[in-house]
């Protein structure tokens, strides 16, 4: 008889902490997402207040208690490549206790939270739907929420959304924009001993180099947060070959801008930083503005304690932004160690938010 | 039976643009010139004149008179790669008859002239050491001149050198050195939605930059000769990722420097030039004076009735210069168009060519 194969099940009524960790021990880079998302819908499939929908490998779970108002939260199940950062481990710096290890702040802690409340509150003053999608961390015509926004419309009704990315518990509101060009110049080419005969495109990225040096990037306040933005180069390139002078030479830059930019305002500073040059807007995402100004909006940073902060990373909370859903990040974890090799998590703000969020939900601080 | 291979024979008692026209439609682009050289060795092997030696495929050819004076006269076999080029044709511009091609330039009609005479002088008046060499137009350390010098140094004796790079039919003397070196800005990674938390590399080589398109290169005379010198940028190259900031950046300068300065004095020259910078000199190689103090070298510009110019880009005189033989460019062809698509020399200056060669050899125009 051959040995039983071994079946993770995943207990939801466990602390949150076990739960990160069990979840960080399932590897779920993105594209490889199945197996938690499978072990994700089983966890729930038994839960009589969840009506429980797949699509591909995002799970969705709502309550139809027929609420006054309805909240989304959501969370990625992916990660970005492990790095030799798993399994999972505790570990104390200086007496605070951090789980570590790859996709514990980004973001499987707000996950974990979010699942054990799912399964755990059948009985909420708003009505819920939770959201659990996968590719986040990689190109957006791949991602789930993305995907299921154009395949299942009618989930994305509700009055408000909180998307559990990490934000060290903090709520953060909104994210900047982000937009990508390439600035050329071109030039002539020639034999590097004649040089005097080309044109050296590279040497004519002079002045925009320049300019970046020189700049300070605004800081613009939206519905009471100042947003920082950024402008940077982020790669260059050209010339072709050691001894021929260079007729082209591209540097590419991203500007972060705040949510009270469009995107094509957002394009229109750039080329007007880069007069004189060739700009091509290559990529762009929309911000979205931190929608703090709504009731219900306001009503949950007050309950959970925290403090309302600028989201600087573009975060999906746009998506639900451009849906007119007012949408917020909130999640354990501080977001300088995601997507970073000593990633960790502290256990303490994991409990935090849980707490912060039954709370929340169950009228405890409404 | 099968029919008959075609063999090619070289027939060296042609017109030298009829030599110079099957020789190119031989392609020979580096590292393939096994086929040409074995026909020069064929064309040759008969003359009881020549000594003919052969090494890889290069092929050398002396005479051994007892003259007083020798004379080296050396060109390459090969070419760059063929760009729809080939096979030749005949043209003519504004009156102008011209061999089209891949390597009429650089440099077949200067080897068919040196090849004609090779075999046609019988007697010239001094002893000449004749060397067609293979690998020229790509890394130095193929060089079959270089090679040769190595392996057999007893055949680089000699009191003048000639080589048949193109120089119009004009004297072209010595050689600018030439030198690589990376200069590299580093900086700190990070996020580029928290630019403000790294350093941008790539907008640190900004007064690298700004230097040298501000930068006049210096024309600096050596032995009557004004060598105009270049300093440019050929390569950059700088960033990991769209979204973060860049913690490197690479610019790589080629400095064409007179043959005045040697490969250690204008390493400094670079450095001082690109102060603050990380400066890694990677390739050099040190230029040639034009030897044209050399009584031989000034009998030999008045008897071709030919003006004496700088040579600005690299050639193998500098390694015979090296060995201590004072020693010119000599050839048909406009170098501007070497390595063009649309190379072609007029024949009318591969014709003077030979005359001017052929006169100072037999003593015509001693």
């Amino acid at each position: 008889m051959p040995p039983a194969p071994i079946v993770p099940v995943l207990d939801l009524t466990a602390d949150s902490v076990a739960i990160t960790r069990a979840i960080c021990d399932i590897p779920s880079v993105s594209g490889d997402e199945t197996l938690l998302a499978d072990l994700v819908e089983q966890a729930l499939a038994g839960a009589s207040h969840l009506e429980v929908i797949r699509d591909g490998d995002t799970v969705v779970a709502r309550t139809n208690l027929g609420r006054e108002r309805r909240v989304v939260i959501a969370g990625h199940l992916d990660t970005v490549p492990i790095n030799e950062n798993l399994p999972t481990r505790f570990e104390t710096v200086d007496g605070v206790e951090y789980l570590w290890g790859r996709g514990t702040v980004d973001m499987k802690a707000g996950v974990a939270v979010q699942l054990k409340l799912a399964l755990e509150l059948t009985d909420p003053v708003v009505d819920l739907t939770w959201m659990w999608y996968d590719n986040e961390e990689v190109a957006a015509s791949l991602n789930g929420l993305g995907r299921l926004a154009g395949s299942r419309p009618d989930l994305f009704t509700g009055d408000f959304a909180i998307l559990g990315e990490p934000s060290n518990g903090q709520v953060e509101g909104g994210c900047n924009g982000t937009l990508r060009a390439e600035v050329r110049a071109t030039g002539l080419r020639a034999h590097s001993a004649r040089s005097w005969v080309g044109e050296n495109a590279i040497h004519k990225l002079a002045p925009a180099l320049a300019r970046l040096a020189e700049h300070e990037a605004e800081t613009v306040e939206v519905d009471g947060l100042a947003y920082r933005e950024g402008l940077n180069a982020v790669l260059v390139s050209g010339g072709i070959a050691a001894n021929v002078i260079p007729d082209e030479a591209v540097l590419t830059v991203n500007y972060r801008f705040a949510p009270s930019r469009n995107v094509a305002e957002a394009s229109e500073v750039v080329r007007e930083f880069f007069d004189g040059f060739d700009v091509t807007v290559t990529d762009s995402a929309e911000g979205a503005r931190p929608g703090l100004d709504a009731p219900l909006a306001q009503q949950f940073v007050r309950a959970v304690g925290a403090e309302a902060r600028p989201k600087y990373g573009w975060t999906d909370v746009a998506r639900f932004s451009a849906l007119g859903i007012p949408a917020v990040n909130f999640g354990p974890g501080d977001p300088l160690k995601a997507h970073a090799d000593d990633e960790r998590v502290a256990t303490s703000q994991i409990r935090h938010t849980e707490i912060a969020l039954r709370d929340w939900l169950t009228g405890a601080t409404a």
